[in-house]
């Protein structure tokens, strides 16, 4: 039984090893490991087999990823140097498609060695070094900052319902969507909190559920059919969830059942807050329409773990990872600079132009 | 792998062994195993533990169990014989709490015995028979003609979506929602049919899946929380579900996860039918309010199969067996006596007053 999980990060420099440092979240939580990662191949798997997993997380680990990258490369003459940068970043962006933090700490990095092409390549990579850290550390304060703007729009004792995991696990710390609770919780506090349990993958049961008891709060896992019932036993005063990626309309991509469960808060008026940290809002998406859904293997939900088969023998199965909850059902998105209330399109141009 | 089941039935009168026989639901769709119940303790649980479930199922199965408890009652004084087939209805009734066709076969039985209290004892054995067969056979008609009534709301090629189980496995054949799919498939019709997964049972994966692709309809797993996406994506043009208690208003008491569904429904304005046997509308229910859900062990969602843990130790769940879609939700209740449309509460009395 772990303890306490808040005292480790989910993703870190490990600079001792020379190595990525995460949480393997595929083992939670009947196990908590730590592991080491050095080789490109086994951070792209990692990342591409929810090891580590969760938007900001996902970045944080690119950006390292890229800098353990940068450290291999033999060659003083900054364009051979740029290119295999360039190439090992490539390599890093196929690893998921939907979660736009990916490609933002990726394209963060490459613009951080762009910048500084004129100085020595062991001064960039030392440059790259800092921008790995600062995406490293910048991702907790985001996230706090979330937090404390999600904490006003809730008091002692509501219910709060997520969906998927968007806690520290999600991030370096604290989360995004579960971040109000962890500040709320540290100053006296008290949620109900309800957890879908995310099929197909149960991030829900098996890492959101582990991080609220985990803070002492008082958890209540659910499946996600019953989320409706919740909300109408009047259990549920807000809903938070995260985002994998969010268009300029306000479109919010994040894990499947997302749209559904936008729709059923709006039925019951239960108020619907999207966190999301700007480096996962995406002006260039216009709406949820320029945004690739992933679709993963049919045997995530045709089996358990890929151990015991729960569906007949050659039965198809649909598997988007993610679905969009159309901006007009948001009530709210939750960054780091502000509350963007709706009409959010306009608003969150305002945002990015100050 | 089975290659027809529609080749058995799901519950029926062994009269050979003296037995209620059964298909196993809960070893499908891994293996396909018919048992021999005898003992009232053995129905019961067979009851309680979904080896036989769905709404209709569970009314012939509880019918045929009160035929074998009156086999046993040893007296030819027809006050005591009625005395001891009360006391085995009422242990028969606490079996589960919400399908209301397990109360509507038990008192059929009953009123059975008490309008022929003057006959000997032995008599009104043999008509116990005759009525269990009676409402064995009957179930058989009514899918049929609900399956009749569906079909004329759907066209050759459309998508389907149908949630839990609610085809021949929950029905002595051919099931309620899914009897439009099976008498489609007998015309040459094709359709492509989505089944939601269902947690926590999964009868969605284990049955539906198996009993769809067992008649070679195009059929494809979902997730729960994916049935809105593949709405968005405009696949599906109605939406059959059985139902565990229909109140006098409308409102439908189903699986889990139902009134979720209903609302997403009506927010892709995509029909959404709710097939009920008259022995399943309660006129005595109100609404929805009037009728008990149902609360399941939190096990069932923590660990799968009860095997292998899922969440963390110690970690609550909540598990409501059943929702409640509101009536105003629903497009039509589809009966054997026909097509019942909004508004419900006037029509299903106007059903019920023929």
């Amino acid at each position: 039984m772990i303890k306490n999980i808040t005292e480790y990060e989910t993703v870190s420099l490990d600079e001792e090893r020379g190595a990525l440092a995460i949480i393997d979240q595929t083992k939670l939580p009947g196990a908590f490991e730590i592991i080491y990662l050095t080789k490109q191949e086994d951070i792209h798997r990692a990342i591409r087999s929810l090891q580590v997993r969760g938007a900001p997380a996902i970045g944080v680990a690119a950006a390292i990823g890229l800098y353990l990258a940068a450290l291999e490369i033999d060659s003083d003459d900054y364009d051979v140097f740029y290119g295999r940068l360039k190439a090992a970043s490539s390599y890093l962006a196929t690893s998921r498609p939907t979660a736009v933090n990916l490609f933002w700490a990726l394209g963060r990095m490459e613009g951080a060695a762009r910048r500084n092409s004129a100085l020595p390549v062991s001064r960039i990579v030392e440059l790259l070094r800092a921008e790995a850290i600062a995406i490293h550390d910048e991702d907790i304060g985001v996230c706090r900052a979330i937090g404390e703007h999600g904490l006003s729009l809730i008091k002692d004792g509501d219910g709060i319902l997520t969906h998927c995991n968007a806690g520290q696990l999600a991030t370096v710390r604290y989360g995004t969507a579960l971040a109000p609770v962890y500040l709320g919780r540290m100053k006296g506090f008290n949620f109900r909190v309800f957890t879908c349990e995310t099929r197909p993958l149960l991030q829900g049961a098996r890492l959101s559920s582990l991080e609220m008891s985990s803070i002492g709060a008082d958890t209540t896992l659910i499946c996600d059919s019953m989320a409706s019932q919740v909300m109408k036993n009047g259990w549920v005063q807000a809903i938070f969830v995260g985002c994998d990626r969010l268009a300029a309309n306000g479109d919010a991509c994040n894990k499947i059942g997302t749209s559904g469960l936008a729709i059923i808060a709006k039925h019951y008026d239960v108020p619907f807050y999207v966190c999301a940290p700007t480096s996962t809002i995406d002006m260039t998406a216009r709406s949820a329409e320029d945004i690739v859904i992933e679709e993963r293997p049919p045997e995530e939900i045709t089996e358990m773990w890929f151990k015991e088969r729960m569906a007949p023998e050659g039965i198809k199965a649909y598997n988007p990872a993610f679905d969009c909850a159309d901006a007009d059902l948001i009530t709210a998105v939750i960054t780091e600079r502000g509350i963007v209330r709706p009409p959010l399109g306009r608003n969150l141009a305002a945002l990015f132009s100050q």
